[in-house]
């Protein structure tokens, strides 16, 4: 073992399930070497005193994905991998989108020219199926994912991309059949819709209501009949951004009965709630994501359930849809009603430092969970890993230098998203990445950017090894 | 980076959260470097084919422990720790006893004498205490937690051990406050007292009625005692050998809101049924333990729990009492009644295989859950992490070169212990280990031991890290 | 006072709450008393020996009701109230029903038609919603439901009832605002559909491939759903014909949160199995109905919730297809496709012999609250009572002299509906209905009818006592 | 029928399942007859515009019990069953306590010297068993059960009177075995034990710190473990004055197994509050029961499960304390610590008022449910109906005439009772009795007392019907 191209040193390595001080040798984009004393490498990366981790992986965020309603995504995959490169995520896994009416290959075409060029970390693609037409379920579909798009969602809630009960489960047969992970965005349409409808009526448009509109049971209702859909089809599933206490609730039930239920939740729920959404003036368009922000009481369910491993992923389901524009959150000017106001929030950039922050900092989870949480189960969970999501021997060396103690204030100013905001605002954090390296080259180091647009790959993804039913 | 002492090459390194292929360099008995293409050593160990897994921690189980009713154990530290080392685990956790009116003190050094010279592998002391008396409470229990004894055991039932609610609470707020892990065996042992009388009674005193006197639910109820002393307590603790649906349910209920209640099984519960204590003759008395082997739809909820992460820890509670001996199960004779018979079963070497076996071999876990199960947790648990129970660099090289394709039927003739039976003899495994090193050294090879007695080093347990309370 | 019409002598009179021996007095068609040595009446009926109930209420039959598919109800207003009151029961609310293109009213109008003439026992008409306009929803039914038909069954399956969730939402919003009880079929429409999709399309369309398609969690699902609609708009509902486990888990969840869910459920679940529905032949198509019946282990579940008070009302769901008919249950030939098979079996004579039988003679419920389930509740839960349902100083003399020791073997030959089978046929009862009176007037006495069509009266209903919402 | 003794014209007559217009008529102290336009009788009793319902019978209380501390029940059989009767009672169920070495059967001597030519309703005994010995077991009890003391009660807490589960099992298994209902008293007295010393140590002895002694999880812990024993012991039970949520939660996870468990709560459970025992000064004392009041949310759970059947009974627990008195609540001088206050709160008047206000009035129970809850199943549950609890022909004529309308504060001054105080001073009520009468006989009227002491007599008890165990 000689030199390797790249040495890191003297940091405290951290995976999923240990936390030791060692170097780390990477040749040839991989990792080759941990341990002590390592021969030294062309170039050296002083980690003393530092985290040494997995890039993150973010499973669930939307870059330059069209949208049906005149609404844009203000990140594409140039600005929104710079963004979660200097968040410390060294893949990203957004949404190629089927609209209806149109081949799920179009849409994988159409947003591969989309990245063409440019992204500047790895990424892979989830498939977002609105139109489940024969064709699609007999042979696109299958074939998709045998290529490497081994994930697609489905959603339960959005006037042009809900599936009724008998799609979803024809796409959950079809993903026990063909070996894919189906993730579901859990809000039942029509008493949305009701909702919509009697809040509108009275007048009730400012975004505030979009919380009333979207209630707790909303989100139960809908787990609860996703989880009926995945035990009829027999196989595992993952609810998408879970809010809290009584989605939760459900999911326990489920992974009790020994179901292989997986769970997502997000930035935005242990750090917004409802009032967020009442902010002055129209500010409270800022916080519009679905599910809504909840309350302190269910934070706290969503930390246990981060704590406990009843959530396996925590992804930032980043939109970046801009706040002053009309192609953004006052797509119909400034008092844009809420049912009218593009849902989603930005957030690519700061999903590690929050969770570490507010979760291992704050004594609420550990560090091997942190990781797990934003890195390794994501690579997991969408086939990944080992490529991705985990500092072990061969694995791609996707590191962060994570300085534990580096203290900011979240400013939208100083993010690099292309989004005029950031709902995190003014929030004071305690950890941020330093320098990070994918495939081996530096990205980031001391808050510049290293490399140019294109040099991030698309990854093909494996059928995910958690993609198996229940054990009978 | 000269040289190692020794390379172990070509293997297929698992740990609690990954699986790759690479060498691992070690020198002075802890692991220095894992990589490709490590440079050699003094001795190469060539793994090609095989898993290389941390070795072993078996977090339960009992040597040469005095007992109070002539019973005695046949595995002292010698004979206990090389059936451990054939069967691949590398650190065993006892248990020094004591008996109500002794001091804690007198129990440890006790305990110590027994284990001095003789063990071929580290081992460190869980207490159990018996007679929480003010002195104890106040001083020697305090001072025995500072100086490495971090764990204890309570008892729930066994008239010479048990603890009223009070003792308990008084414990577990002990535990609290110095920081240590409570293991708490969880009957009711009033109920047991009744339902065996009236067996008794009734001249129901062949071995299969252990079964009927010690019905699921006189576990489930202790299980909610014990977790509501702990909630009160604020305090985690751990909950051993869990054989059920009933006492999985509480412990389910306790983890969804949000406390800390960990959870041990154990091999008899996912292999053994009450079936097995009506075989012929007195033979069922090979099988009784307490709680007692349930049946098959308890299994599967056991396996369930195994896979989701209810279950932290996969002990062996190795009791060795030898059957034909009038100081085992044929206490007073070959009809021992079955009140009268010495409660637990041998496992201490066959831990690992059957849960490989048994669960990663059928697809019912995967190899990181068994690793972390085995090994990783029970070091976690007990104040032995990083030392013990993983392969990080820096970690003690205690290392399983594991067969995942040798297949066995077990046989006691072939077993190491000093037991004269095996409950699960006939049983078909698949996956054995092959090569076992301790701090670096060889222990046992080609099925042979090569180190001699008293090699094995006692462990100053740390405070465990889990053991902070639910945050609120 | 005065001698009375008629008067019943020397009975156990039973209500929903007492059980003690009197006379009761008539006059009027109206019960004046109740007691001791009362004055004798123009007609005396000694019921020395013999039980004195009040008139079974039917909350749930089919009678002369139009389908879409060609299936005929055989039994109109006639033939199925004289088998009512010989089984019993002496007020029947069967289903106007609409269609889609239907008015209300009309369906309303016509099925007056239908009943005019011919019932020898009062009756009220639940309706059927299947298509709410907008019409419907701010007119018709507000109107209806002033005009005395307060309460309205929602189908969640079959193709042309079924509505979607935000049409059932809208009319549970106006139970709420004008006072009626939402009586639900809860089966999940779409996962049925895609299940029988795949068994029709391996060529299992055997009858017992019925239940195949119609698993528990398809009703389980549904019934969390309507639930949460029900907590949704604030009202309560009644789920009808339960048929098992996983349901009632739902209920009493829901009830447990302090909801007003009530529910029924009917002979065929704790009498058949989904084994009847692979009797020889064609014959499982004698015990069709959805849901299907399910197995030993859930009809205890059914009578536990029947004993405990979770069960409010015990119905027929009386559904009169004829088996050897091209316009019943061979409606495509005698081995027509299980999803062509007109759903639903007979019952309206055997509800309270086979609940009184099974249930109170067996031992499982009290006989107050045999007489709750089958009379008063199903009176107060559709607004029928004090009028029917109990016997009551000024509420209708309808009355049954029951023999609590009448044994029958029950045969389709006996029995008075005008249906060719029974799916009960060969099932020993005890107790059967001697004497029936109807506003006074004998209607069965010693196995004769003694009235003539048309004598029975259209009921108008209250808006039901128990529509309020939970307190808050 | 020639004329009645009484009749009781024009009233609403309310039974657990009905309510109408009707007279009664008496005679011989029972109900002869309930009819429109009866005869009249020697005396007439106008009830227009008020309800006629059973007298009250309470389950639980205590009228001159011995204790062991140097309190002193301020209430005999005379005080106490004149204000029973004021406050609408007309059945009281007081307890014949065993102390410690005594035999049960000099306590039931006892107790009814004490009894003797004193009450003015009737009465029967509860037994209170605190020293289960093997002759009370196989003798003593099965034969006063045999002879009427059908229930008796069961202490988990207080340390003069607690059981521990071996005796409880017994005790249950007897109740089995005799036909008998236990009560339970289920609060953990170890934990509450270590509560308080930590608290007296920390000297927090004011009267709030009782309630920091004894949290809800040990009155949740003890009623699952009650219900286990009942579980075991397969025997109904009644967990008497549960408190709030967490008990509640027990119960219903039982019945939902269909298990008869029953329970009971009573007037300061939905009243009081926790803050009650911080009024200033000593006045907290007033409120001191066990359990102690929570809080609003568990009131509103109190209310749910009485408006849904999960109670059964309703009681006062009328423990007559005086407040200013040193063998009252200052038992040692005004400030008492909490540890030394004798339990309990006076209630038996204002039972009926409170319940029918804060339950009928605001709409949270039923007429039907409120006269069921105090009076008709506490004369089912302890085997004294139908002579008790009901208006039934033949049943006792034990009669409230109810003013629905009366509006009362209640204060103290204008209560009978032989205590001092009333914790709901100035609570402001709708609904009080007018008109009492026992076996025919006008016991109050005009708010003055028309009988003499011993006109009461004693009550022996049938064998509890619903003491028969779950069918399987």
């Amino acid at each position: 073992m000689t030199g390797f191209d790249t040495l890191i040193r003297n940091g405290t390595v951290v995976t999923a399930s240990d936390t030791f001080d060692a170097d780390i040798g990477i040749t040839d984009g991989k990792i080759q070497a941990i341990g002590r004393n390592l021969p030294a490498g062309k170039k050296i990366i002083d980690a003393t005193g530092h985290l040494v981790i997995p890039g993150g992986v973010d499973g669930h965020c939307h870059l330059d994905q069209p949208t049906g309603d005149g609404s844009v995504c203000a990140d594409d995959f140039y600005t929104g991998t710079v963004a979660a490169a200097y968040g410390g995520t060294t893949t990203v896994i957004p949404f190629a989108c089927q609209f209806k009416g149109m081949p799920m290959q179009a849409a994988v075409d159409d947003y591969h020219r989309r990245a063409h060029g440019k992204a500047v970390i790895d990424y892979a693609f989830h498939l977002i199926v609105s139109d489940p037409t024969e064709a699609l379920l007999k042979e696109d579909l299958p074939r998709l994912i045998n290529e490497g798009y081994t994930s697609f969602k489905i959603y339960m809630t959005y006037d042009d991309m809900k599936l009724n009960d008998k799609q979803i489960v024809q796409l959950l047969a079809l993903a026990r059949t063909h070996g894919a992970m189906a993730m579901i965005h859990a809000e039942n349409a029509d008493l949305i819709s009701w909702l919509t409808d009697t809040l509108v009526e009275q007048g009730k448009t400012e975004p505030r209501f979009h919380a009333t509109a979207r209630p707790m049971l909303v989100e139960r209702e809908a787990t609860h009949r996703a989880i009926t859909i995945a035990e009829l089809a027999d196989v595992p599933i993952l609810i998408v951004h879970v809010s809290g206490r009584e989605a939760v609730e459900q999911i326990h039930w489920a992974q009790g009965r020994g179901m292989r239920i997986y769970a997502e939740t997000c930035p935005q729920y242990v750090t917004l709630t409802q009032d967020d959404l009442a902010r002055p003036g129209f500010e409270g368009a800022k916080c519009i994501c679905s599910p809504p922000p909840r309350n302190k009481e269910n934070q706290a369910v969503i930390w246990d359930g981060l704590a406990s491993g009843l959530f396996h992923i925590f992804s930032s389901d980043h939109a970046p849809f801009r706040y002053k524009s009309e192609t953004g959150k006052m797509l119909h000017g400034e008092s844009t009603p809420f049912n009218w106001i593009p849902n989603g929030v930005p957030g690519i950039e700061t999903r590690l430092p929050i969770l570490f922050s507010e979760g291992v900092k704050k004594g609420r989870i550990s560090l091997n969970r942190f990781v797990e949480l934003v890195a390794t189960n994501p690579a997991k969970m969408y086939g990944l890993y080992p490529r991705k999501g985990t500092l072990a021997i061969g694995s791609d060396a996707d590191i962060v230098i994570f300085d534990p103690n580096a203290k900011r204030i979240i400013r939208s100013q100083d993010l690099h998203h292309n989004v005029d905001y950031t709902p995190y605002e003014g929030l004071e954090i305690e950890g941020w990445p330093l320098t990070v390296l994918s495939r081996g080259e530096v990205v980031i180091e001391k808050e510049k950017l290293l490399v140019a647009p294109g040099r991030g790959e698309f990854l093909v993804c494996n059928k995910p090894d958690m993609a198996r039913p229940k054990v009978a």
